[in-house]
């Protein structure tokens, strides 16, 4: 069941991969609802269609809130933080997945299941690759079902658990999914975290004073807190913290990381950090890479804003072709226009963007973008550049040809609208119709991010599915609607 | 867990039983939701707080709207009623216990389960009294409640019925339920109605054109879209409509019906019948009656706006006391005084009614009122009459003093807050300080019923439980929360 | 220049002579804002499409809010009362004309000027009839209007006045204008009110302790705010009103009053009264005389809800016959109906009535109206009643036929859409297609109004210019657009 | 009087000095309020406080609509811009004085004037430094004002006129007022440009396809509609637009140009061109200057988000020190945190900004901004990156110390608030706390706005008031008000 739609995504937001979900949890400090909206404000850019906040306080139980738009359109309200008191609380932002439109309250995280032991309540980034099949089999023993997520099996499998305490009853749960998971969850008194055996999404620990402890998907949710980065939970580690103190689990069999690099190219924020290194830093790093490995005789080296500027710094200062903004982003585009009258919709990308025609007239441009998806926002950019004058555009992309779409989180087109899935590097540089077009590789982006031997081919050390179609986990629902795995001979 | 208020109740309306609910079904007829909207506003007065629609499409599915504030406000909207196409729906309207604050999107009904065989929706008129019992029970057992409502439990008992059909699951769903239930349910082609044995809530059938069919709690819904009344369903008695046919069945063991008398009193709209008398001929011969049983002489007959009108012609028809309104409702009063400023909040009765002062003025005037809860609004009617120079005030009151709590989908307050369970009838004339006051006998008011013999006091035909104690069914959650039934010797 | 349009009138009311407008104000109190907000919902009859405050501190000085919608759904919030502190304060709700979709703020009143010796600030309710005249003149003066109402008028006429004070300006401007008006003006310290010649509309002055005063369009607004009537504003006075000290002056050359009598029949509420007498007692007293002029054999006496209801009574106690609520009327209907879908466009009346079947049936009905404009909604509720088995339907119409257009401030059609303009009373019986439909005489009018000799022909008691064509001024603007003006013969 | 608050400013944005307007106009196209709409989009960064459109339609008339909000939010809906049809129409977006918080939807621009020789609309970008002198002037002589604008008196100065053509009314209106202006105005047929005669706010002038012009305050207005940059409005023109035929008349006396240098350094956008040169340009340029004229070692250049970035740059690409994103700006922060908790609110610029504490740790940093106002952001930045581990802080500043306020459209703190009003460079690099703070000199400022001599300080090229204290227009109401002029000795 559907129910009515309440929000729309932006039309022109169709172009690039989406993460799902930032999720945040913080335990052990007055007011933590508080803290969990500025940390949902850091993670925003992983989800920005809906929010929601559950609260725990002693005397008046769990409360909730679940909001459709943006952290700092509902959750800074003071009438509104009021109703959810309490020294735990978790949160979950969300980006509802392309093409469905119905987007319901319903489906907003965090989950909630009253046990007999107590309540308690669940916020989860990735994706169960084996939700379906688990869904049907559930609803045939008795579950009601109330929203269209994969995460509520979650729930609906600790309810039928034996355990007697919530942590067990979360392994249990776990331990029944396939795919990718970092799950913050909530009791009355506890904040838990888990990370699912590859590690796919990211979960940080955070400490703040006074005991007081925070789990966030990045570093910049600590941050925005002033919470001090303790370290990342670890692949397939559960994290149970009370009382100031963190207790730890290992409830899966042990199995080599698989983080998703593709984190590192676009999805998290360049201030936050992995291993010790900015994500700023590789991404400026796969600048330099690219610019060994694709380099072009140009006058410029200009962004396509914003995520492409880190890489296009690099490329500069590697090749010394001189650095500038030839394109204008208009900072008061929001997500809102909800109901564009015909002749704006057809304005397409000029809305967002401008071309520094004075600057880029004559000129020979290198465009560093992040990603090409579809690529017909390329070919808009392209066409705004030649039409302001350029006399040749290079574009260079930060990542390699995205040719698989991602099961673990990640709002990915059908592979048949995968530019990269259809066409060779020359068919996609005459399709797009520029004077050059070079992706890293996938070796030079493995480099960028640290492994300076490049990927390991036999068990690589990123998941890199969306680039190599080698799939970490099996996409059970998936390969039983259709899906088509690589062949030996891809 | 409890979601954030959304939406307060009226502080002038406390004084008053509030029916919970109402629910209305159409099946067969093309975009049957704007039918199910159109039966809601007619049964707004059953529930002013929330209302919901679920429709079926054979295309698009089930589509569902839930939302607070009046049927006309929400849905009436084209934008809206576009996303429920098809030709069955069933919709509810609500009425959230009176002191809980916290009314939440997800306790708005109709209530819906994805079973092995296909969703089914329900929408429940009356109440539970094991509802409590059942809940913990099957929380044990692995269900998770989204909503505060005892009528969750109907849809998690459906959930582990083994029964194939919809039908079926609903019956034993409702077997093992106590309390009182007139329920509307749907299936992709099903329009489902049943009432408890006792059938204490109302339920009616009425026929449209061409073969549609329309469930509704009173047969002013039926009014609204032109359907034809055909009957009320029995108590303990099951419809299923498909196709055009009816189908029959009784799934629970046969008693005597105990419809609520209150319905005659207060709930139902006047211009509603239950075997063919209008409520609005019962309440005019209460006034009759009324007028027989504690006659005063005095110079006019005033309604209490508007639920005493009719007793009041009864009463001015039979005594000969002229009728007249001294009283004048002002009818853009409505129920959006969110946020009162202190100096309007204490204006109270005031900003809803006004005396007519040249009217009143040094007349014997009798009040007649449907009944008395608080009996606060009382005083403050008789201040106002006072003040606008009346000579004497009688108070008559077409329904007996209101002793006990209903548990049967009835918003009462606490006993301790009833005034008639506190005081004899001369304490409450001098509590409320009047020249005399007076309560029609509960014979009387069977009379006025049709029940020329008044009440059979051995097994009564009314469940007449808020005036007499004596309830039909064992107020099981209650009892358990430290209710104390009638002994004896009261 | 029309601004875009904020708000639709509501379908339904189209039948109906609509006041335009009421107006408020108060000094000599603590937040004088708060008593005028509840003026102004007791007078919200008169205007619901918008309503307006401006209020004057000594500190903070003239603080205003203009808002489309009910008095409950705006002025009661503390946190937009709080921004009209002060002791002085006026207030104005309003109905747009009919047909004129285009409703816009900044033709919401009061209307405020700054002039040289301070701000003053008006609210008027009637309606000038040169002021098409006026506009073009002051325009080629340099005037620059802000909105399209009428009223605007007088405040540039007191912009060009040279008088030093602002009563002296306001006496000023109104020379100048013609019509009718009944305006509450307020300085920084003054409460002011006016009315014209003739008395057209109504104005009250009312006492509140402590040195308190209170200016309202109808006694009502007194109740509310617990005011004192001290008595009725004289035709041609105008009184000022500061530090507890009401001084009072005649400006205008003297004429006989000629105040509306249509405020009797329709307009004005029932529990207000003009010369100590109660509009309910008018209204009864109306249906009196109609038994007496048009009498019928039949079973019941029924009101068309709710304006018919006193004269109903007035009819039933003279004729003998029971009088009995036939229709009942939807008391959730709001105006808000803003975008119904044509389903339930076309449900027309029926989602404001509903017809007592069970009483109605083989009955003989006599159906009390207040008055009939176009006849459109008298058919439909002839329709209803037939529908539901009565036996004979009689109209009795409780004002002579409405065969003229008003000009002095209250909505009508246009003439060639009044039924009585285009046709005699026969004609009209066989249109609507009842057994009978009588109409009251005008001088049955003014006997029921307490003329006990009926109307003076030579110079009449009141305005009934839309019932006779004798207009008692002359409409300037709309004889220059065409309209004519009763003729002899006619 | 101010009528009520209805929209507050953001309390983060009080640091800079705010450019109060954009004015934009289209003629001679298909539903213009269209192309109005995209060009107020883009000059959004001058006004964010509300917007407002006239347009006219031969058949429909003028048509406006007014809104507080962006641009995105309001006029993007179809349902709005379909009631403003037809060939012409003009814009205006606004921000409001600050700490004014009484912002009124009167106040929104365009205004709007009913002549005897038809409609006229003004849109006004800049300041009018006598325009209380004139409001008093007028009111003695019967103007109305209807809001608190200084552009209002335009429009009554315009009624005043004896003129019998628009444009000639304007144009005396305009002889009377002093200060700066970029007057966009409308009649039914024609779109009229004035600049002011020195020229201190922009206006160019763009031609689209089919005899379609467009006047915007900014270049970058003109890209988004597609239209071609024709020429700059000269200071003292005045351009008549109509059927295709641009006419241009000078109804000044000539003066020498003072373009406000500010527009280079911080209102316009970067992607904008004056004289040729894109706005950026000026902005790396800067950048080259400071770092020749206050090198420094360090081991980054960090630009302050993201007015510093060009001059960061430019500075980078000088001085040979890498440039980095050091500081990352959430881009979901809006201007809606209407009501934040306490919390939150003290949280200040973490909300915005987060330092890239991986990339800053250990290092020298060079922060470049774009100018110090009160200071106090600058404070907190320093703060932030200090406690990220940066070893050395450097601050840049792309542009003289502003030690005066702005009369000429912008929005500046009381003199006694400008930081470099009160302290030498060196008292602000103490109270900062900075390593080392240099701004940039005057002239280098005009060397990189292109003056390769800089400074004219006989008749400087540009109006630099803000920086110098020498302003080219007497602010006659400020002086009135007590602000004192520079002494000879200062």
């Amino acid at each position: 069941m559907t129910d009515e739609p309440a929000f729309y995504s932006h039309p022109f937001d169709d172009d690039k991969l989406k993460e799902e979900c930032g999720v945040f949890g913080v335990v052990g400090v007055k007011d933590a609802a508080n803290f969990v909206a500025l940390g949902m404000h850091a993670l925003q850019h992983r989800g920005q269609e809906a929010g929601g906040i559950v609260a725990h306080h002693p005397e008046h139980g769990f409360n909730s809130a679940h909001r459709f738009g943006y952290v700092r359109d509902n959750f800074t309200k003071a009438s509104l933080m009021e109703t959810l008191p309490g020294p735990v609380a978790i949160g979950h932002v969300r980006y509802s997945t392309a093409g469905k439109k119905g987007a319901v309250i319903r489906d907003i995280q965090p989950f909630f299941g009253e046990f007999s032991m107590g309540g308690c309540t669940i916020a989860h980034n990735g994706n169960l690759t084996n939700a379906d099949q688990l869904r049907r089999e559930l609803i045939e023993m008795g579950a009601i079902f109330q929203s269209s997520s994969d995460s509520e099996c979650i729930i609906h499998l600790m309810a039928r658990s034996i355990q007697k305490r919530h942590a067990d009853r979360i392994a249990d749960a776990l331990r029944r999914v396939e795919g990718a998971f970092s799950v913050v969850a909530m009791t009355r008194t506890k904040l838990i975290g888990v990370r699912d055996p590859l590690g796919v999404r990211p979960l940080v620990l955070g400490k703040l004073g006074d005991g007081g402890y925070a789990l966030s998907s990045e570093t910049c949710g600590l941050d925005i807190i002033g919470a001090e980065l303790v370290r990342e939970i670890d692949p397939g580690e559960m994290v149970v913290i009370e009382d100031g103190i963190v207790k730890s689990s290992r409830p899966f069999a042990p199995a080599k990381s698989r983080f998703c690099i593709f984190e590192h190219v676009y999805f998290s924020r360049p201030d936050s950090q992995y291993g010790g290194r900015s994500v700023y830093d590789t991404r400026h790093q796969i600048g330099v890479e690219l610019a060994r490995e694709a380099p072009v005789e140009a006058d410029l080296v200009c962004p396509v804003p914003d995520s492409g500027t880190p890489a296009a710094i690099g490329f500069s200062q590697e090749s010394g072709i001189p650095f500038a903004l030839g394109i204008t982003r208009n900072q008061y585009m929001g997500r809102t226009f909800i109901e564009p009258t015909e002749q704006i919709r057809n304005m397409g990308v000029r809305l967002k963007l401008n071309v520094n025609r004075a600057l880029i007239k004559g000129k020979r441009v290198i465009l560093v973008d992040d990603s090409v998806v579809r690529g017909t926002t390329s070919r808009k950019i392209k066409d705004m550049i030649l039409d302001a004058g350029a006399k040749e555009v290079h574009f260079r992309i930060a990542s390699p040809p995205t040719a698989w779409p991602c099961f673990y989180g990640v709002d990915t087109p059908d592979r048949s609208k995968l530019l990269a899935a259809n066409m060779s590097e020359e068919d996609m540089r005459q399709w797009i119709n520029v004077d050059s077009l070079k992706f890293i590789s996938l070796d030079g982006l493995y480099r960028a991010a640290g492994e300076v031997n490049g990927r390991d081919n036999v068990t690589p050390q990123y998941c890199d599915a969306c680039f190599s179609g080698e799939y970490p986990v099996t996409p059970t629902d998936q390969i039983d609607k259709g899906f088509e795995m690589k062949t030996a001979a891809e």
